[in-house]
């Protein structure tokens, strides 16, 4: 049995991760943490679990923890967790962590966008990139995961396989994207002020969201070379699921038959990852762990559709298919 | 060209009025006012009104506002409306005021429910209620008239008919209410942050919202007796829009055909009141003022059916009926 | 390994139970079957199984289904259930039906709310009520459960305590509910065309709902004397859910507390009925099998809330918990 | 007063052309026309106009038509259109036709595109595209406009001013575009059932979509040279409204303070066309004719952010405004 530790339990990942970890037979949760404003019992937290989980969100004792532990999801915003993660790792914890503090390997590109010193360069060093379907085997053997945004995740799993084949133009990629509304988190805002936010749609981040690097760099790993990615997220008035359409050049001439082919053979053991016939419904996936994906050729570019729930294969699910991996589990333990 | 001030124009019935003045062709806006961190052009505070509307919100200036307005649209929450309805009557402006400051005739009443101290008691005693379908003579010679609260609007129209007649018993009517979340009003919270809200449906106010005293106040002057009222108001997922269902036992023997012929020729010379061949769709009245009811017999019982869109006949529509009828012009105007 | 075949898998039931059994640890899907034309492989029929099921809805072969499956959960609609029953009870596999074909014990009350003669009075004279908080120790045993249908498992739920310690008048009981739209079915229809009940809200079944009967006749069998319940639906817009307001007349004084008291015993060993502080929220228990109840006294009525998810404990959930219980396993797996 | 005519009443444009000419102070509805299954009295159709509009939906009768209205607004889907403004015309009445019918000026593509010969060439050729913004003068003196598209005016508004001045790319233009539900019209279907659109996001019409030949056509006009437009449709869970973002490449350097002037300038006299300072919300055009458009650079590339509503300016409001300007009136009439 893996013993799980969340680090900030009180946001919608952390419940999340609560629900899916409920449902693990080889995993349990053994602490629920958050700022002391957020805890109390689980259940008067968050209704849903109301006679399903009796403990409570208390303050963090690394201490106990070392004792009580074997893996934290760490579901802190950016820049708290790497005040966490090295303490976690020290406690002898392995640590999967939703924050981007661990996904851009360099320490710059991360200084620029999210405008604060990195303060554990050494962690951030040894970090693998949470993706299963790319980095499987790094995962293996990994103290620390970086688990993946949400974006990113969508928008490269619609790409891979032609990054991987070198079959498209890298300085020309358009990822245009619509999240549901849990994707701005937990605390209440204007814009997402249910008068505000039901029966619209809108265009945010323009230019200069922080999920550009992370697509970029890692887009970059997989092609072996530089890609420059235009990424645009919108905002729409569902609770869950991101719709991801991601337009290329191809470089040379390709068909939506090789493509389809592509694809197929490329996530054809990959559990999560499955192959639709035409462009893919966000509601399919919603409260799953899988990514559906369609591609085709349309007037000479490729057109790739992905759809992915932001809360599970963007974040929980992910992060657990991550933990099975790492502690050797059946890889879609609890997310079926 | 009735002149017209928005006073607390920041928030959603604020809006609202400005919308239907807009449209309205013997009225003009001239003012609009807020608390000063909610000043600025109106369409960046509201961004429906970019090109519509050039006017500035600003902090109220009485002196000159007695010299430009003809009416004050009030639309400042409880107890800060009382410090300013005196203001705007010495100024010389007719008012109809949206709060509940001056609906409840009893200040105890008032007191008890809204737990502050009622410090205008002399123009409470001379405002008037302003439900047109009820009190439009009264209405006609106001100075002051308190703009009933949307559930009461609701819940009054349904059962009017029935409590006039002297047809049902008075000590056990149930008024069941579901609104759209626009009624919570403009400020982001836990309960209405969209991923909450959304797919969601809460009952609130268990056994203590503020609208059932105002319910039972106006219920009784129709009916001449005391009238007792068990009001539960619900919230559900969608921004417009109150239905109603009221539950009373009839008196004597009636059939659904006569109380169909009865509330008919009730509302027969009324514009806003419809009368529907089942029950009706909040949807089919979102963004009017209208109320669409139905009323049959069940069991029994009598239950009456109504919807009306909250923000509309339930605030800033009603308003301007009032203000239509204060100035003798078209009641339906600006509201077609 | 308890076999498990769906009868009518091509409805939003039959997908329910799809998803509950594909999480069940001690059952396991053989057999999908539905009409011709709804047949074809899961994954076709509904997008969201793609990769997490292989079977294919075929027609039904009883000869075939003898041999493969211990019980067979029937998700057809009434009258076409009736037929296929005996021959799934003949072919000798336990039977938890949807259909309303076996809850009413009164063919002639059948008859009149369906307007269809009843052709297996055999079996339903030994059907079993499927509401297992009731009816637990029947059901163990049971060949055939008439699972319940979603509004009285809602109502019934709600008010089961004060049935049965005989604390209401059982002539003045108002069930007043609102249901999501999945509970209208997967038929496309004008009423629930999105743009026609997004945004909307109406009451329907006024007098008539066939829910009624059943509410009825199970609130006797618990009360020990006739009940008469006015019952009225509400469609909203979102998915899933039904939040249930019962109104009642206590016989005698009792209070708040003391209803809690009741409540917290009655249901104290309960796994899926779980007591609240306040009036529950739809969403908490939406994709789950539990009951959120909240019950207070309000100006001398007891007025109880419920919660539940009309596809999940109004149907395909509850379905699975009886079949855990005829089969001797734990009640709550797969259900978690 | 300008005498109007609605050609097809029985579905969703039909019922928003009614209800902005309702509130139109210079014309007046005379006659609705439908199937004979959908016709009936107005309010009967649609709930929404009980009390505001007496008129029944009758079967069309052209001498009579002829006598009583000046301009027909024809909602007709496409090819049913062509068999009836030629006869409309005849009548001698303006026609503004709704269809994609007349937009399309080589008969060969709408041909290819709708899978139907053209059967009224001799009036497509003397059609004009009612697109107020870029063709005015035309429309002035028009026998014949043919109103555009719902996703052809979000998208050609967001990029005339590059395309008039010659300033981008015009083989790499990329149309992204996220549609309300109403856009699929009246008759319920699969897709736009509720419990399956509601929640829901997808693509659809992959590399087909019938407005592509229509923006390509209109774009070109625009440019005065060929124009290749990818255009991607997207279905979300509200009901009006089109968010569109195009994706283009500048021809030489450009910042993002030139393009705001750009557009300032090319808009300045457009009532209906507003300029934003960020991406705007589907939300603030809900139920108006107002275009949003925000306009930018990003890494090298052009990108521009319309919002319009698809049944306002995108249908009903747009062919209300081509109406004003050929009778002369003020052009913002019945659509402030």
């Amino acid at each position: 049995m893996v013993r799980v530790a969340i680090i900030g339990a009180s946001g919608y990942t952390g419940a999340e991760s609560i629900r899916i970890i409920l449902r693990h037979s080889e995993a349990e949760l053994v602490c629920l943490t958050a700022l002391p404003a957020e805890c109390g019992a689980v259940e008067d937290v968050f209704g849903q679990f109301k006679g399903r989980c009796n403990l409570q969100i208390g303050q963090l004792d690394l201490d106990k923890l070392a004792d009580i532990a074997d893996v934290a999801l760490c579901c802190l915003p950016h820049k708290i967790s790497m005040e966490f993660v090295p303490k976690l790792l020290d406690a002898g914890l392995k640590v999967i962590d939703f924050s981007a503090d661990y996904r851009l390997k360099d320490p710059k590109v991360y200084e620029k966008f999210y405008d604060v010193k990195h303060t554990d360069t050494a962690n951030l060093a040894r970090a693998v990139f949470g993706l299963p379907e790319l980095f499987r085997e790094q995962i293996k053997g990994a103290e620390l995961v970086a688990n993946p945004g949400c974006f990113p995740t969508g928008a490269l799993l619609a790409i891979a396989p032609l990054l991987k084949e070198n079959l498209i133009e890298t300085d020309s990629i358009i990822v245009n994207a619509v999240t549901g509304a849990s994707g701005a988190g937990r605390n209440p805002s204007d814009k997402f002020h249910f008068p505000n936010m039901n029966e619209n749609l809108f265009a945010y981040g323009v230019g200069s969201h922080r999920h550009t690097p992370e697509m970029e760099q890692i887009a970059a790993e997989i092609a072996g070379t530089d890609v420059r990615i235009l990424f645009q997220p919108h905002a729409g008035p569902f609770d869950r699921g991101i719709g991801s359409t991601v337009y290329c050049y191809p470089k040379g001439k390709i068909n939506s038959k090789q493509l389809s082919q592509l694809y197929n053979d490329f996530y054809a053991n990959e559990p999560f990852v499955q192959m639709c016939d035409g462009a893919p419904n966000v509601k399919d996936v919603a409260g799953t762990n899988y990514c559906h994906i369609f591609v085709t050729c349309v007037k000479g570019r490729v057109v790739s559709f992905s759809a992915i729930d932001n809360l599970v294969k963007g974040a929980s699910g992910q992060a657990v298919q991550n933990m099975n991996i790492i502690f050797g589990l059946e890889e879609t333990l609890g997310l079926k």
